[in-house]
């Protein structure tokens, strides 16, 4: 039986803003990095010594990854980063405030934009100051295959492969898993492990900071539900969460 | 032709402190993680985009590649580790005052084990504080392979496969390659590189922080000498380091 641990990256400059983010790489705020700090304290605290590190490559998650390993004294793990972790892509939005857009699309729409399984908002224009096309971090990928805009139902198509072909080869040589990524990239791999519903996907929240454990069977499937290991802070969290974007 | 970089960790606390380190896994000082960053700067001003970042798996020379890859815009660059970029092990001088070493011991015995090509201290007792037997990141190390001791020889036979096996397939895949290790490690790879004698290798000192270039042939062998960015910083913190241990 395997451990799967996931990390959720803290609070970033951009959630401070109030601005949607997606593929846009800010970095943490200074609470997000003591966030970080205490999510590698509660790993230390449970006992658990993850033997592999799994990130995004965005410049959040990692922070995020090497504050906490550094406060759970495992900063020498080896660790692989895959774009397949990023967080979704927000096309047009990439750069809008949240409450603005709200404003000026209603509260419908917003919600269809931020919640629903399978209508992503507007792409971003390849000349936009927020597309990712010719980021360096990119450069191995085929123009194509660089998002203009997603929905999580693309994130879940677009992260699988990277939990079969990378995470799971790591769980069933044994290994203790950490992946720390983002809340829509983690809201995709929750769904595949718990077999989350497309409609009821849309109540799923994961809180910042609060490493998920689950105990995984032979077929990469929980025994049972995730575990936070802060779990009052976990719930406080999560109805912050809900309340996003809300004035 | 390739690209390598070599960069040795900043001061670190035992540094402050006068102590032998070796595998000890202290971290860096204050003026060490500046020097990470100023290194990362040297190597955007000099519009170096590394393509790959290979550490030892200590927290000193993690962490300085960290900030430096953070100061470079480069935190999300696939990284290896391996515990062949480790510093020298020290033997049973790990944890021992350096004043206080030279003054016991006499400087003849003391600069035979810090700069002999093939004479180790003492080694460390299994039991001793500072051995290294039962850290977590040695367990897929069958005890045999943990180090008591090492002279600089040693260093360079078990450094050797891990450049041949891990650092030249990328050079070799037409990657540009960062090595973040240490003092040992690095004049154990530049030894090997620049095909420095036996006798002559005692003579080099690597500066911390500041990023050394080498172009290599289809060979894997530099086409000239390595091109400090910071060739002044780099004479002056030479001759510092040559003064090192002295009252």
């Amino acid at each position: 039986m395997a451990t799967l641990v996931l990390l959720r990256h803290g609070e970033s400059e951009w959630n401070v803003k109030g601005l949607f983010t997606g593929w846009v790489d800010v970095t943490l705020s200074p609470t997000g990095e003591e966030e970080a700090r205490r999510g590698g304290q509660l790993l230390l605290e449970a006992g658990i010594r993850p033997d592999v590190v799994h990130t995004s490559v965005l410049t959040r998650a990692i922070k995020t990854a090497n504050i906490a390993l550094e406060a759970a004294d495992l900063l020498w793990l080896p660790v692989k980063r895959s774009w397949r972790l990023n967080e979704r892509h927000y096309g047009a939005l990439q750069g809008k405030d949240k409450a603005q857009t709200r404003a000026e699309f209603g509260d419908e729409q917003f919600m269809l934009w931020r919640r629903s399984y399978d209508v992503p908002p507007p792409p971003i224009a390849d000349d936009d100051e927020y597309s990712q096309l010719g980021d360096g971090r990119y450069s191995l990928l085929p123009s194509e295959l660089v998002p203009r805009t997603e929905c999580l139902k693309d994130v879940v198509a677009r992260m699988l492969p990277y939990w079969y072909d990378e995470i799971v080869p790591d769980l069933a040589a044994g290994r203790d898993v950490l992946v720390v990524a983002h809340g829509n990239s983690l809201r995709a791999l929750v769904k595949h492990l718990e077999g989350i519903s497309d409609t009821d996907i849309a109540g799923l929240n994961i809180p910042t900071g609060i490493p998920l454990r689950y105990e995984l069977d032979a077929d990469f499937r929980p025994v049972g539900k995730g575990e936070y290991l802060d779990p009052e802070a976990a719930k406080a969290a999560i109805e912050a969460v809900a309340n996003q974007g809300k004035k």
